[in-house]
């Protein structure tokens, strides 16, 4: 891929991940990462330290779907609605077919009566790989500024 | 319009919308909207269970035109600033000259003592169209999130 | 440099700002300005009243370098996590080789507790220069919506 189509369609595919987040569209947003792909969110002061202990670590999407799964089964009906808004977006040559993609994050999420509030903020350091014609998360590593939020296990970020 | 310039213009319309809005040049703001451009604002609950039910419905510019007036008149100082957030910018084409434009937004209020509340999130499912030289919104479609908010009634979004 | 590449080039500026200000990289923070440059933060109440008065002002880099070291010595241990989140990038030539940029904004703080707060809203109305091969700053000018904090005085926006 040339390095403006490359840039249009990591967009489109950061957008997609919101939108299905967004949207409660969890299986489809499985559909966005690569059968290897890891799934980590960890506190920032534990990256800055070089902790590895993360708040949630999948080691491929077979456990991310298993997570997915379990969350269905807890929560009969969505509670919340979640809004990512999501910005500084760049993106770095890794490896052939490969790119980092970095970008800070904000999430709000609003009850059904209709308030909203600021839940997450963070960074996204993930990485793409090109996997034939599609290009998916190969590994999403959520850096989380917020952590002292009790129903963030049950979120995906 | 190539792909790459309906791109700029459709974000240059959307950063002059949020500039005319934040900076509360709403006079300048209509000018953004073609004649028969529908304007609306709707529970995110309602857009999900299928409910037509609207908290703002203008059918066309003048009766948009008619609202502005209205709030110039009932608010003859302007007792906040607004400041628009918006990310995840999606275009697509609809029809000739036409596209689909969506977008996640969140609005900051600010008091005159400058104390800044989270106002509103949500997103805009828009539609624009080519008229003339000009790329201008012939439908707003604000989903909101948050609606919990009395003054909500009285802000273009 | 062609229009898509000052583009770019204007996004990696930005990006930079906001990943060194995040990062608590502020000396490196300091690289993205000229020697001339000016850096202005004021309440936006003031500049729509032509009011002068700002809250900050640095007028060349040795001022604000300065202003670095001082905050170095006040805060040896860093109390917070900043994040920001910008959109609306609006990018237009001023002269020979400088750009008007100008960018909505958010910052959200977080304690070493993990809570998250909003910071400060408002809007980056800077200018920057091509110096050499690199693209600079040369006057950071933060309109505030949010200005009734006390520890404002202490972060660069």
């Amino acid at each position: 891929m040339t390095l403006p189509s490359i840039r249009e369609a990591a967009s489109d595919l950061l957008n997609d991940y919101v939108e299905r987040l967004d949207a409660d569209r969890l299986e489809e947003w499985l559909d966005l990462f690569t059968e290897d792909a890891t799934y980590t969110i960890i506190p920032r002061e534990n990256v800055e330290q070089n902790l590895p202990a993360a708040i949630i670590w999948c080691p491929n999407k077979n456990v991310l779907r298993d997570r997915i799964v379990s969350l269905r089964n807890a929560n009969e009906f969505n509670l919340h609605y979640d809004r990512h808004v999501v910005s500084n977006v760049r993106l770095r040559p890794h490896a052939e077919n490969t790119w980092d993609l970095e970008a800070n994050y904000a999430v709000f999420q609003t009850t059904m009566e209709g308030q909203t509030k600021l839940f997450s903020v963070g960074r996204y350091r993930d990485r793409i790989r090109l996997d034939g014609e599609s290009l998916l998360f190969c590994k999403k590593y959520v850096v989380v500024d917020t952590f002292s939020v009790p129903t963030l296990l049950a979120t995906p970020l």
